[in-house]
């Protein structure tokens, strides 16, 4: 393919990722992912016990809350905690980002412990909430390991089933393309986020026409080029992690 | 295909569609809509002049609140108002709807216009935002009809590029089923809105693994039972609307 | 009589009332009911046990929400869960009714229990708390029959010591009318509603001088023509309910 | 009559009234009002201009709020500024009040200026609404006064029509009683709260069966006991604002 | 000293205090208190039990809530139960009041009893915060004392400490002044509130540069007036609750 | 001094302090702070125009806003945005390091244009609010640069008069110790922070007695230790920006 992007990248190019597992000396798992220019502080917090409506039904809980600072884009935002409210897309990205990890949790064998996904948003450039899931599965792997350690998990308990990646695609100009940095995403007809296992399945598949409606072909074009994206991001995971792909 | 439903439906059969034109003296446009034991009652509030951050760039705005009444539901559930704030599905699901009109309006026809679409659910027994949607799309056509009548709107403007519905499939014990009420929507392994035009393009996919990931080969029949239903709700729209197909 | 009034009517005389008994589904009893153009959906959740500062003292209870739907009225008004707060209006008039019911209960014989009572305005014309109250009563009736044959409620326990009804009363160019519709209630000098229980006596008695004060021979006025329409509702509700006046 | 209260008063008598005009140091209008062990501190804040929905229609606005410190009772509530909400009793009496106050307000001649009157209740042993408005009519007439020598009111404009007062009646064990404390008020069977003018004309009437409903009879004796107390309430005002009736 | 301040006072000197011991017929302890203009409710709030996260520790807690009438400044402020929520001001001084309280306190001797004190300022003319923190400390007694009659606290537990007060200290052109009221409190440019024991032991300093910074010798002046005036003050407290110094 | 602190400072000696300046892409100005494992992300939204209330009158604005990640701290504390309210404390330090930034800012020369600083504590180990003080400096340094480029400010507008800088002392088992961590705070008898500005004198001194009440000496010992400390900080500030001390 020839189409130049912004950044000189080809269309089914990541931009540069990096994952600093470890960042915070607080939390039981972490992880500070940048996808280029986005950044994203993802910690895990573990506590024994679950919420009061899963009390003694065997089973664990994982959920996540995304934020984003108030200069984290180009523009300052005022913080929602001075607003008095969550706005409709920090919910949404919350709920999309807990239902991803919950996909590779097998919360019999997390057993009555919850673990609290925060993914807070640093700095801004598009795709912050496949960047927050990426960094967040690596923040809850270590969450596990570290419940393991202290026996708040069986020693041969496989809590996560596989490892969970995301990423986001659009059409720009007609042509679909993998990672939309911010200048793409708002010029893109279609946007796309793909959140896939480490096995290549589909756990969430939310596309959206921004202009025109899109066909099947198109459809499939995209979801192809995430499943390759993915399948990348994928390795990152198991480097930051330590363990072979 | 010889799957029983608790209903006695084909997998590939729709809920009794009925959509009452018209239901309220008070509003530009409105529809009381049923799939099935869901019913929505979609109005549509047409007003001259747009939100402060579009004024002067000759473009219309139409937008959508979704809301349920706390005994839609089997279990009566708290009022929003009466907890101050508005749930993270609530706000999904509202965005949803709003980003589905727009997908088949041409805000620049629409001119210096702004039409509300409240969808609120007044029974419901799974698949209320497609049901939304769908009812909310006769609401919005009636709403723009009215404008036009009243000199709002250009006599010879084209509003609406296209008609817009949408409908729930889902992988129910392996199979693929079209429009899924409550009891199977709690059971299904993959659950699946998707929004289509009249001509059969998508506007919106979004399908989430509540159990096993999925693979492309059952997306794709889920798209396939989709657009058909969507085919079919589109030909109680224009009944309802008293145009031929 | 020979003052005529925009409808036609009599001052004397109710708007078309229409009770649909067990409109929902989902709730141990309900109403739609209509004053005219206004019609509210009354639905009634029961539930086994009592509120925590109830508990023990083998008494249940009763109580009400009421709320309109943004586009009930004539223009759209801001929903109150999108602004966070309960007006003082809808505070107001959630409390009236809660106290309607409460008059008519006996709360030793409905024991632990609780039944909250949802009126919904989905159309407004004038009269929404009147309506509402009077709906209100079915859908009570209705859930204290449900609470008996699931053995919630003694066998011989006698609940509802008597039916209860309320209408709106005005003087209109110095003329006490019955039943206001929207048109009428703005232009009243005296507004006035009245709770009356099948007995024929006051549950409660609100009225408001909105232009002049009145005096005793208004007040008496109203309060006859107040009773009387309520005599008449509760045919209404009787025959709803099935049963013999 | 014969019956004795727990203060030794005789049914048709009102407890100690004391108005402290002028209190307040800073504000245009002020009353510190005792009705026995009920205190409410009313005062009155005069600006010129009204809210933007009554702009350029040459009319003027009165409005009230009214508040109960925290441990203004015998037990202690939480702050409604702490719990982010008001309650639907404090939003009911606000609205009580200023109607209660713009009944006698010509707001043609008040012209474009806007009074607010706040009424906190420093101590409550019952009546505190009908105190709160007795006083207020105090603060209200000062702040007027106020306006006419800054020169906002016109010299020769009648803003008030005539004075008003409220006070409470009830009926305890059978008998009618005017100027309910608190241990009277939680045992009445009905309770009744009468705004009257100083021409002896209603401007409203509320009155709630707790338990019992109540007949005509009943309710007639009731308006007379709340007429006497009225008149003489007024002459409290009038001697306070150094005036003769 | 022969700065003339615009009250007469010179610069080491209180404006006029009067303690009002017992204001309150509900509260177990309760002060008015006045520094010239500036008048203090402070009720204190004697329960049973602690929190529930103090639950079990032997120990009592002491806590404050501060807050002002709408009109108790020159112009009218909003009411922070409408807006919904409490300003950064209010929570600041609630918080200091609590710590200046907890500073005399001792928990153990206190028993597991809670005493909320509310401070509510009916009228303001500078240093609120210090005539509140004065006031308390008589409520606060009062309370305790109640408790000990009421056997909540052991007959011999000595659970004050030492007596607490407060007042602001400012340079106005560079002159250090004591007990600033409004129209000094807008023009100082250095404004300090010094808490201070009976023992004249400094429980908070908290001086801030309005203009120009401050130096070492400018705040050990400001200092030195603070702990004579605390001193004064102390006189006042004991006398109001009949002591001998 | 011979007392040994925990991580083997003496107890004049600052933590080990970084200042990464310009780590955000996105902002006019900013730094991450750290004075050991305290970590704060300072940023400087620079935005032409004031605020409404200070249209007109030829100067600028400068605030400040605080905020904690919720796994910032030891153990995962909730969102303020969650709760819907923002805590005392946060308010209190945002207001605080506000004023800080004001002491040395000339508002004139700003001209009318608003400085936000975004104060977000990525990790707390003690010392949050003074980290986030002495790292607002520098992103407020940069920010008025920027302002200067951009033709904003005046060429030759002297803006800051001084550098601001803060560092909290405490006393611990008797001793005077600089610059806290939380284990060390949490012990402190008093505690006490102190603005200073470059030139050595005072912005802010905001001392507490945790335990016992303090006297003048130890007030004095605490105060010297926090200037030399802010001396120190200072150094740290020129480097960041490149400039000479």
């Amino acid at each position: 393919m020839t189409t130049t992007r912004a950044d000189g990248r080809t269309p089914d190019q990541l931009r540069p990722i990096t994952i600093e597992r470890g960042w915070s000396s607080q939390a039981e798992g972490s992880a500070l992912i940048s996808f280029g220019g986005t950044k994203v502080l993802c910690t895990a917090s573990f506590t024994g016990g679950v919420p009061r409506w899963l009390t003694g039904k065997g089973k664990g809980w994982v959920t996540a809350e995304y934020a984003m600072l108030p200069r984290a884009t180009n523009s300052r935002g005022d913080r929602e905690s001075v607003k008095g409210r969550i706005g409709g897309r920090t919910h949404e990205i919350s709920r999309l980002i807990g239902r991803a990890l919950r996909a590779v949790v097998d919360t019999k064998a997390l057993g009555e412990n919850t673990i609290v996904i925060d993914c807070d948003v640093l700095q801004a450039d598009g795709g912050t909430r496949t960047a927050a899931i990426t960094g967040a599965y690596v923040a809850l792997a270590d969450a596990i390991e570290w419940g393991r350690e202290k026996k708040f998990i069986a020693q041969r308990s496989q809590v996560l089933s596989d490892s969970v990646a995301a990423v986001s695609v659009g059409i720009i100009d007609g042509v679909p393309m993998l990672d939309l940095p911010y200048v793409e995403d708002v010029r893109a007809e279609t946007d796309m986020n793909v959140v896939v296992t480490g096995g290549g399945k589909f756990v969430e598949v939310q596309g959206t026409a921004e202009g025109a409606p899109f066909d099947k072909a198109e459809l499939d074009a995209l979801l192809a080029l995430a499943v390759a994206g993915a399948a990348e991001l994928r390795e990152h995971q198991l480097a930051a992690l330590g363990r072979d792909a």
